[in-house]
């Protein structure tokens, strides 16, 4: 009896979307109005949604308290109030998508997680724009 | 690495369930009081969902303002403020049920998609009430 | 010690904008594509406040059961599923904007309440539009 | 074309999770203030997803005034202002976490539908914290 | 120049609504299925909003981390996942219905803000129903 | 018949909360990580009411396309994807705050509406913090 359970957790930091190797004209027509020099920001709406089998003895998938605990030291100390693109080494050479942060989230969170459960992010870039990874 | 990238969009337009083809007691006792010969009406809420590669230039799967466009140009311009039934050729001979405007969105948006891109609809058609296309 | 209780409720309904006396350009021009003669509609929400000393036998401003029979007589049995223009008198001969649509409901649902109580009407005609009366 | 409709619904509930046959001890060891022996409870929001095959006479896939009645029958009628330990017989000798229950609810709406369709229950405990069952 | 700034938290607790003077019959035909002797339970969620004028040095009403931790000294330690008529000696002798419940929480936090502050509580015992103290 | 008309609105920005004349460690006690030199960022949602008499021949308070119109012109052209430190002149010697942009907003706006009528800033800097100018 497999169950999908979920939080929602929340981190707001500015970000940049560009390539350095790209000109500013290139950065523009790409990237518009993410591209500009002095950042903007989000509050980023997270949900971790963590698949296996009921444990008998708990009723649980996992204890959310711990789950809560993965995501806020790999996620919000890491993220919250900060500079993506200056003061994430993750983001260092990786342009900082809601696409790629949600992947960095997954890579950061895997590896905390027992093997045998199934992760997948969402992440809420604006109320209107979120991302999902794996894709659904 | 394939991730799910979403869109919120909106629309708000009359409708009238019933078949032409059923007298006024049929459509009543199937449609109740959705079978108004006078409308009633929704504000629709849509999400588009695109599934596809990250391409590794960008950061995304598919540039949100390009989907936006699309989502404008073949759903919001033909729907909004409009009468499925009256206003809308899809409708013509099509019950406005949420389960074939899905399907209607569904096929005006895919084609205006790379092919490689898989696509979903959510449809709101009250925030108690709402369908997804292809099933989930 | 007053407080303000209140109860959210939903209905939805066609309607059209426009004056009976206007040319459809003057329409056009004023009320746009809200305008549209074959109607268009809108999920309203509701909140219904009310304003009144905590009885200290109960703990309550007014049963909240009360106070939902209220709004489901009053309100949705009178505008749920129905063209506004066309289904309900009180808009015969008044423009059905959230503002008109507002000041309706709070004639309708004052009159059931003690007069001892204080009434605020709030209506989202979309998410991003809502109107309150009497004025905040 | 299969299509998913999905109705939220909503029930208010006390519950406790311990084992009968654990300790106190044992017991606020995994589940901590939840194991509160004067109970605690929460705003349990439901969402039921239904998957099948659009009928094309009516435009449904299901009647959502059939959804809703199951629903009202089966889970608002047995939970609602519940204590969920004390008051419903499924939870006697099961730990009423969010899994169980959504797996609880799984198991009375689904043989009230035809067996071509397909079920999936998701439960919110708070606005952060919810569950799918089956397994997304 | 006074503003007005508001902070969101929340709580889930039990509770149950009756006088312990009346008989079963008499809180049964007053307060119905909240009448529950095993208690039934919601989430709480509760706005602080506190009222005063901009501090030109900082920009701040009041530092939101102040608030934040007020709120959880004086409202969540005491209320989440508590029986409010057991666990919580503000309601041995009070119905803790939702207006009684935001009175008592004012009652909490004044002492604890400068007496130059106006403060507001509005407490949602459902997303459907809620009360504001003092009232608006 | 005064009523309030309410337009919801976004925009999405970074910014810093500092005082160029404090030392780093007085910035750092003050405004903790919202000091961080490399900036953070919000969602922020902003709802404009505006109170007035309705307009007898039209329904209206204001026509909410113009209404939206002096939000986009005024708010999210100025404030949208930038920097509110280094991008917005407004706040070139004014802390970012949340309250300090709602009286920023007010200001911008305030002189597009015809004088008779009233208007109010509800500013959300997170889904849990916000602000309201004037007063509540």
């Amino acid at each position: 009896m497999k169950v999908t359970v979920s939080r929602k957790a929340h981190f707001n930091a500015a970000h940049r979307l560009y390539r350095k190797d790209w000109s500013p004209q290139q950065n523009d027509d790409i990237f518009g109005k993410c591209n500009n020099p002095n950042f903007h920001g989000h509050n980023y709406e997270l949900i971790v949604s963590v698949t296996g089998e009921i444990d008998i003895v708990t009723g649980y998938v996992i204890d959310m308290k711990i789950l809560k605990e993965i995501i806020k030291s790999e996620v919000e100390d890491a993220f919250d109030h900060k500079n993506l693109n200056l003061d994430v080494p993750d983001f260092e050479n990786l342009n900082p998508t809601a696409e790629n942060i949600a992947v960095v989230i997954y890579n950061k969170i895997k590896p905390k997680l027992k093997s045998v459960f199934d992760l997948e992010i969402t992440l809420y870039e604006t109320p209107r724009n979120f991302v999902t990874y794996p894709a659904k």
